[in-house]
């Protein structure tokens, strides 16, 4: 692998462009973005150089797509033409049904390998990026012949950056994030605004629970758009699964119930932090 | 003040004991507690010495509970006999008005002034305390006459702490902090024992977000016991409220509304930030 096209230079992209530098890869890094999130990662020393979609895709073994999803849906339409055989597309998209179909039905030159790092923070852009946010975390990988001469090298960079990689179908994929990430995220969303709207003066007698509880909060919608509306039924699912247990508790307040979930939820947290 | 009781030398006991100390009071801290209680907080330098709940109070001029709520409860009802008539009672439980209310029954050689430090941390016991727990917190004093000697030395002494105090009737304190703390509590331990029941295999693909939203869940059940049985009515109407948002988010995931509710829910979130 000598040469990458980084598509889409914010968070993760450019944290993927350290990442390779600091795993040692001696190759070209091309970064293809708006020109503000070029320059930042140019600057953050995460691409080599600023090249339009075209230039970079033609000349890259690893064309790493790390738009917000709509972007992805799109450039996957116009790249087939321009990419070399031996090439692999990968994403880092949030979602998975929507990319793998799209990319199936678009991508016939090249290999296409669906990806999604679990990986991220609060702040967003070139200038937050870090060359060890992969590092420990899990990073999905959608099924396909993982044997190919570029899925070995994509997975042997994945290995070397840190990252732990597990296999999963899209649909798989979809419904398992749609609880550990889009439930997390729309109930902070929800407790932040249901404060704001009833209890607004709750803000100042407020421990480090609710500043907690509302980080995710602080999320920009723009990214949730995408998922949410590539992923909703998995959503509504899980929302609807969520809402039945915080019914279950209000009924069952003054009951033995609330301690046997109060059991069953330390014992699922204590485990999380143990993987 | 040459003599304080500290009834419970837990987390807040003990870190009320060593912040104290830090902020230079040179006189002698009781500790009245469960014996391996007790010794932890001696060991960590929080109290002087272990005392029945007897000795201590009859020579303390501040006698601070800092017990679970109903063990609060039960000492309200044994201590008048053993005050002395200058000495602030004063507590750190979690709710207000089960406990003014007992103290206002039971209390009446001396003066009791309510309080909840907003502090605290995963991690229980006197090991864990911390010098620094109340700083740049909010410390709630429920209304009394904050102007009698008494008062006015342990309100100078919370200041050298550097909590910031805030004066909230017994109502007012418990309905804010049923939105502030008391839902946040439920929602994580609503969420950890969804996925623990609904979506166990998501825990392979938790990203930070799900690490947050679960903190809470680790929390022992004995503690919230106690605060949902004497805060149960502002805590349904709390968790209506959430879930009818969530409801609401549920039923909007692909309108405008959506855009709308993650934009009040982050300017509430920065809010909270700046306070």
């Amino acid at each position: 692998m000598n040469s990458v096209a980084i598509v889409g230079t914010g968070l993760i992209g450019s944290s993927f462009g350290l990442a390779l530098k600091a795993a040692g890869f001696a190759g070209h890094i091309y970064g293809v973005s708006s020109q503000a999130a070029a320059e930042a990662a140019l600057a953050a020393g995460a691409i080599d150089s600023i090249a339009s979609l075209e230039n970079a895709v033609r000349q890259a073994d690893l064309i790493y797509l790390a738009q917000p999803i709509s972007r992805i849906l799109h450039t996957l339409r116009q790249l087939d033409p321009l990419v070399q055989p031996h090439a692999l597309i990968t994403d880092a998209g949030s979602t998975k049904q929507t990319i793998v179909s799209t990319a199936q039905a678009n991508i016939h030159r090249c290999q296409f390998l669906g990806g999604h790092p679990m990986a991220g923070k609060e702040s967003r852009g070139a200038a937050e990026a870090e060359a060890d946010l992969f590092r420990n975390r899990p990073y999905i990988l959608t099924p396909g012949n993982l044997e190919t001469e570029a899925a070995q090298t994509f997975r042997g960079w994945l290995e070397k950056i840190g990252a732990r990689i597990v296999v999963l179908g899209a649909d798989e994929h979809d419904h398992l994030v749609a609880y550990s990430s889009h439930l997390p995220q729309l109930a902070s969303t929800a407790m932040a605004a249901t404060i704001a709207e009833v209890s607004p003066d709750s803000a100042q007698v407020a421990g480090p629970g609710l500043t907690d509880a509302t980080r995710l909060a602080l999320s920009s919608y723009d990214l949730w758009r995408d998922i949410v509306s590539t992923n909703t039924e998995p959503i509504v699912e899980a929302l609807t699964a969520y809402i039945q247990k915080l019914d279950h508790l209000r009924e069952n307040l003054r009951t033995r119930q609330l301690h046997d979930e109060f059991t069953a939820a330390a014992t699922f947290a204590r485990q999380l932090r143990r993987l």
